[in-house]
């Protein structure tokens, strides 16, 4: 496999990684057991990816953190939507 | 700011952002809202971000997925530990 094949790969799996807890949340309406954090540091960081890969043109880098910016941005406004005010952190 | 910073600023966000839920499922012992999938994938596809990394000899890919390696793997363990026979995936 080149590098490219295997970065592809992974920008794909860590891509759609955020989609089920997407549904699911979607799904249930319930977001006790997440922490707000992962999602909210995920949309920063991500999005950060996406420049480093734009100023090192780096195809993968660039395309496999469309998604998960979605995704995550998407969980972060879930995660205010469906809290409870008794809710920790 | 150079791409190497950027890539570090980045790798460090998205590092550290999986710790948050790993401390919140420990201190609530509760996994019901978590979808197993975004741990699984998300520990798959980082690990082949590593194998890529190695590839291209990038510094920054190879560093910046070994926690969340850690992490999504202790979450995957977690959510097998903490789950409840009734637990949709």
């Amino acid at each position: 496999m080149t590098p490219t094949v295997v970065g592809l790969v992974a920008g794909t799996l860590t891509s759609v990684a955020a989609i089920p807890q997407v549904v699911r949340t979607l799904r249930t309406g319930q977001v006790r057991d997440i922490s707000i954090w992962q999602p909210l540091l995920l949309t920063v960081g991500v999005a950060l990816w996406m420049v480093y890969g734009m100023l090192i043109s780096d195809l993968p880098l660039m395309l496999a953190n469309i998604t998960p910016l979605v995704c995550n941005s998407l969980l972060v406004f879930l995660k205010f939507k469906y809290r409870d005010c008794r809710d920790i952190p």
